[in-house]
């Protein structure tokens, strides 16, 4: 199975810190890299996780705060800068398309790709982008400004070929395609040999889902139903739950009920208060409902 | 003597490196703090020098490129999150206007502090900032786009009071600032004691000028006379002086002739190429013609 891994760049909330950065993180799959949310020093983040910035082709945005998108301008130019040719799509709430347009028109000299922006509907659960291997659907998120979620969702994987079927019946290797697209085989004899007695099942797709910033929302369970991962902000502890609600937040109590809800498979919260000294509590608070959870940090890996 | 300090916060230049933050340093003068340049991610590296923001008046931009200025959306949002409530002054090439704008118009959602824009002239050597105990001059560049460094000239300091002559002649107390500020004191008996018996000479005024960026300007050399520090870009070695000259920056070689033709106290070179390996290099070349000079990097404090 081809790796999909989360890299972390980012999980602070708006005040800075000198433990975190604001968000950002990265989806790669199957060479192309995802990002999704772009805070202040986001591109120095990129490039210390050795990611390339050329395999970058789509930015996704929650929502036009200042910790989600004020790295897009220095991204956006040091791109230019390194001579990129290919388009770069941002996907993001209409609010942030003047912050693209400014950097576009004041701050790129040598604008040398185009950059191609596509503002996304936050009310709604829709199909915003796909390729051959992934569907990219927004998650209606409630936070003081328009906002949403991204779910990446793989398409369904081709079934694995039997190594010993093909050599005991010598099946020529032309066929080895159309027999994992669904098709059987014919022996010289004219003996048939169904698809499912050449092929063990595909492993089955996984899904990413990134949920900040929201208010507690339980009506997301079904749209998150069986992801292989879910990203949940979890600001806040359970004890400062009305500030949470004030400020359009969740508490890492809230985000594992809604973890249990969907029945993920895991579950990491991030996007911490600056007034949290101690995230260990977070986690404990949250796996006390739902065990999978981790903790997001700078820097790690999550493979899916 | 106060002191007077340059903490640099970033001496990268354009294309993020590991090493090296984008141009930013803050001048503390008698408690209060002035910022030139203010490159992404400047904010953190703000707090991490454990400089307080509520001591931070005024920020003075050299020129509209991202390097320079693109950390200015996040520490404009922060201070409004921080509950600021004093004014903060922006002196900048006009090209910034647009920037500031767009931050007050789509991210403040509670700017509870006033932000004024000075507009400052890149062609003329004025002065545009003046309080009780500095003067700003711009110092006008020569750069791509609109560019001016900045000046900044300690106002004439207060000869030290002798304190033998104050008890051997029982000088009150109440005259110590009339004293200090140029009058003599006359004995019970009726003897004259001029200013000078009275007082040792004031310390010399200190001066610290920053020149990033900039073609190789000789001409500066008369604006620059004498500077107790200059800070001066040396983004490449003299053997890069053609690709220097081509996008309008400075070698090391000339930013150290430059001090030695305005005998200036001390050269600091920064604003390294990400293309440099081993800056030691371009210190090595500066010294060679201008000894006094030092190398920038974050995290450095230096007493003036």
């Amino acid at each position: 199975m081809e790796p999909l891994t989360l890299h972390i760049l980012g999980c602070g909330s708006a005040r800075p810190t000198h433990k975190h950065n604001p968000s950002s993180q990265v989806l790669d799959c199957r060479s192309k890299l995802f990002m999704i949310d772009c805070g202040e020093g986001t591109q120095v983040a990129f490039t210390r996780s050795r990611l390339s910035m050329n395999r970058l082709g789509h930015v996704f945005i929650s929502h036009n705060h200042g910790d989600h998108v004020f790295g897009l301008p220095g991204l956006v130019c040091t791109m230019a800068l390194m001579g990129r040719t290919a388009d770069l799509h941002i996907h993001a709430p209409e609010e942030v398309r003047p912050l693209l347009e400014l950097v576009e028109r004041h701050y790129c000299e040598y604008l040398g790709y185009r950059l191609l922006f596509h503002p996304v509907d936050t009310t709604s659960h829709q199909l915003i982008h796909e390729d051959r291997s992934l569907e990219v659907w927004t998650l209606p998120l409630r936070h003081r400004v328009p906002c949403c979620g991204y779910l990446f969702r793989e398409k369904p994987l081709l079934p694995h070929i039997r190594r010993d079927m093909i050599d005991a019946f010598q099946i020529p290797f032309s066929q080895i395609n159309n027999i994992k697209n669904g098709s059987g085989w014919t022996t010289p004899d004219g003996t048939f040999l169904p698809h499912e007695k050449l092929t063990t099942p595909a492993h089955p797709s996984r899904s990413f889902a990134y949920c900040s910033d929201t208010l507690f929302t339980p009506s997301l369970a079904p749209l998150l139903k069986n992801v292989t991962l879910l990203y949940h902000e979890a600001t806040y502890p359970h004890e400062m739950e009305p500030r949470a609600r004030q400020h359009a937040h969740s508490t890492a109590s809230q985000a594992a009920r809604l973890a249990q809800a969907a029945q993920v498979a895991r579950l990491c919260i991030g996007h911490y208060s600056a007034s949290i000294d101690d995230e260990n509590l977070l986690l404990q608070e949250a796996q006390a409902i739902f065990p999978h959870t981790i903790l997001a940090q700078e820097g790690m890996h999550i493979q899916l």
